[in-house]
């Protein structure tokens, strides 16, 4: 079972004011990045695992898809998800929302054409039921496009850059190969995301039946940091992990 | 063209002290998950790229190899591989040892079922060149088996532990996304190493024309700990990663 975070109150107002959750995908700096390993939508059926406010799937029905299915455990999310879009089951798009806990999600087999998860896998504690649900719920030749949090980002016992004595800035690595869940106050107390290492994830999705096409450890590009020069720092350690693989 | 710092003097002493050195395979203790990677070497055609005083070689030709070929661009590392024992040219084995810079490395093609590559890869300047140039000198099916210092390893811009105030021990991990060259005073002052990212590693044998099919950032078992108590650090930040990629 996956901590339901969002659905705590203080967390679910700080990420509201996230970049990405005001102004959406155009908010996160790696989408574009995620965008290109998206096959065309057209006709095509979507799931979001992960859905959260429903950005993706607003995304997904623009750009054409048969039909578009948001999976979320937070109340909160897919109640904003709901609002600020209609759902398929109100008429007025492709779009349908459903609140499972996708570390015992239920999908039906060979259904979807992609599946797509931002940023969502990191808490869930079984990566192997969660690799197997998904690829059996693709078509074969399906796409799953997924970010993560970077093993580097999840790993450390204090996950925050310390400036030493001769004034340079680090990222404290530490129990890198100490898998587990770790605890971090990240907008709220007691946020729990479950640190494997990048290598772990490699393995489940080759043995989940899957072949890894892309691997990109994202950083800000150089056009990016030109607009937002805080961001340069995020080239010093890489904070998500985004994956494109593909059922064999 | 690589640097052949196993050619100065200083640095080939101290090396030559490595208990990898002295005792050979079983002086590494990432061996054992190493060997794992390999075939079954009975009548195989086999190259070890930066073969150094020939440890893997020898344990090849006695693994029943049908022939072994040791590339390795320094001349103290080649005279100590031949003195340590025979060549074929000499006779008495199934060996031949060849002094070649990988960064410009030679191979006929389709001639060997498996490459192996020990610790090597990370002195050169040229990944792309290299990884198809092994594919090109393997079969159809044949195995690269290779390792290199994990890039979290090679990123620091001062590659140490350091012990904070609060007496935490940390890896100062930094410019993790700037991949090139790194100086580093390991054994001496001046050795040079490049550094990338595990994605590039990922995608340049893709590139290349390889599936990876197994991927594992190196750490000591408990077991090892259990011996060498002093390895239980190792587990904080990974020091080797081991690919196997099958030519396909």
């Amino acid at each position: 079972m996956a901590q339901n975070i969002y659905d705590d109150d203080e967390f679910f107002a700080a990420y509201s004011h996230l970049p990405r959750s005001v102004e959406g995908l155009s908010g996160a700096p790696e989408w574009p990045t995620l965008r290109e390993m998206l096959p065309d939508l057209a006709g095509r059926r979507v799931v979001d695992l992960g859905c959260g406010f429903g950005w993706f799937c607003r995304w997904a029905d623009e750009a054409g898809a048969a039909s578009v299915l948001g999976i979320d455990l937070s109340e909160n999310m897919l109640a904003r998800a709901r609002a600020s879009m209609g759902d398929a089951d109100m008429g007025d798009t492709r779009i349908t929302y459903q609140r499972q806990d996708l570390d015992a999600v239920e999908l039906p087999d060979d259904s979807f054409d992609l599946a797509y998860s931002s940023l969502t896998v990191h808490y869930l504690s079984d990566l192997a039921r969660f690799t197997e649900s998904v690829r059996r719920a693709l078509i074969p030749g399906g796409r799953f496009v997924c970010s993560v949090e970077h093993p580097i980002y999840t790993a450390p016992s204090s996950p925050s850059f310390v400036t030493d004595a001769a004034g340079r800035v680090t990222w404290p690595l530490d129990q890198y190969l100490l898998e587990g869940p770790r605890t971090t106050d990240w907008l709220a107390p007691g946020v729990i995301k479950h640190h494997r290492t990048l290598g772990t994830y490699l393995t489940q999705f080759h043995r989940a039946g899957f072949m890894v096409n892309e691997l990109v450890e994202w950083g800000p590009s150089a056009e990016q940091i030109e607009l937002v020069p805080e961001w340069a720092i995020e080239r010093d350690r890489p904070m998500f992990l985004l994956i494109r693989a593909d059922r064999t």
